[in-house]
């Protein structure tokens, strides 16, 4: 089971350059990352983008869904910024691929030592390989459909819009 | 969606004693793990022991069968050493109970630095959420049925006994 | 032989703050630090400021000198952002106390898992036990003294100003 | 001001060997440790053995003097075991070398995260900058004389045989 990983940027890849003291982006962490966890799951990994979430354009999200619609695996992992990460997901359901497509990222650069991001791509993988067709995000532990999700940001914790508990 | 967490040591556990220069057991790091990885999943963690899964004796594996079926919970997770954790798979599968049993661990410990343990626990609470009934391993980013894995002890990955692919 | 030490801020403490993705300051790190190292050198900790060094007054210069005039102490420690650490070792130098000062820093925050900061914080310890009265630059392994040391923007790294080598 | 480091091994460098689940030794971490302290002190470096203290013979510790007598170098840093550093240091000073030696360790493998060997490796260099000939070990963030340390083995401090304190 084949699974296309889609790097975007967001926190969850970013680093300290120590130059100038500002975060900013180098390479994406996703490859160590997966050595790190010893994943045997078959995983090809494409850079779209290296952004921020809150100055994605829809010129990028439509790079994203066209990244989707034209991947030879039908089950598709996303690492994005925390911010717009619902946004995108809309975006994405709109097309109704016949695809599973998760969303995830970090509220900690993984770089920075204590970031839950590592936990979030081992639940991501998860989730991936076991739910029906769709878009969700996958964040602290748990999976969203695409339709009842935000981010509070008072919190930095993912929610649903309406709670069934 | 509430989920039983059973901790049982292994690798997963150990830390390192300066005193003595050896590998032990103190508490388990599970607790910080759930909050390092923001996890928002209902959970309710018990120690039952602490030990090497190659010194894990029948009756340690009753006692782990005996808390599975007396959980209120129906989805449970075992953190549990990685030498031993098909076996027991098997010796929980022969029960059949109505519930999602899935079991990790990890290579190196947790508190090493570069452990995989942080991405099996959020690959298997991910799986616990979303497979049927049945008992599982959950290692290197898969799951695998109780009845078809065995770990590679010349490679320390885990693979099926009768490979599909 | 006590040891005071001064908190100001800079790379050294920084962290990320989750809420907004800014670096900034909380509490200082040094107490945990010193407990890592397991260091028995007894040791007097005053918080100063928390503030990047390129936004440091001279009335925050003048609380430094101030506060290692009046220390109970001839043995200083001062953790300072590296930008205009030389400078603040000129002003403190001018008042040519009878004391031994030892200005350190880091190039990357100590929270993100690869800083320089724990590696300067034991030779900058080092150093005050073991240098003559005067004022000091302790980075990159090595001691400056006040008045042959300047950043080198471009690497990040310490330089003599007239190098004798 | 060059300086002759010798690796000879101890908890400073042990690895956890995830196939046998032991600890073990492959190579030093100093280089790597050298470079993330960003350190420009001008250094040479000998792995001579990789043992735990506590094996090491009096032929291993011939084979130090003799390195520590030939380095063309006379500031000298020796990695090695916590248990017999001690030993190590009087067996050096016996041949009262025109040398400064400075004998430093770790109580937590440099590798397992939370070590002090980062720590101790800076003030064990800056020591060796500014101390004069002769053989000390380097622990705690402070300096011993060869003939008035012992590892206490009950607390894992080093401590003065004869506390003038």
């Amino acid at each position: 089971m084949a699974i296309r990983i889609l790097i975007t940027g967001g926190t969850f890849d970013k680093e300290y350059d120590m130059l100038n003291g500002k975060l900013d982006f180098e390479e994406t962490h996703v490859p160590e990352m997966l050595k790190l966890g010893r994943c045997t799951v078959d995983t090809e990994i494409r850079t779209l983008m290296m952004v921020d979430s809150l100055e994605m354009t829809d010129n990028d999200r439509e790079l994203i869904l066209h990244s989707c619609r034209s991947a030879a695996e039908d089950r598709i992992l996303i690492t994005h910024g925390t911010d717009t990460m619902a946004l995108t997901a809309a975006y994405l359901a709109k097309e109704q691929l016949d695809k599973t497509i998760v969303i995830t990222g970090a509220m900690i650069p993984y770089k920075f030592g204590s970031s839950d991001g590592f936990f979030n791509l081992g639940a991501a993988l998860a989730f991936l390989q076991t739910l029906p067709h769709g878009v969700y995000v996958a964040m602290n532990g748990r999976y969203y459909n695409w339709d009842n999700v935000r981010k509070n940001k008072k919190t930095g914790y993912f929610e649903e819009i309406n709670s069934t508990v």
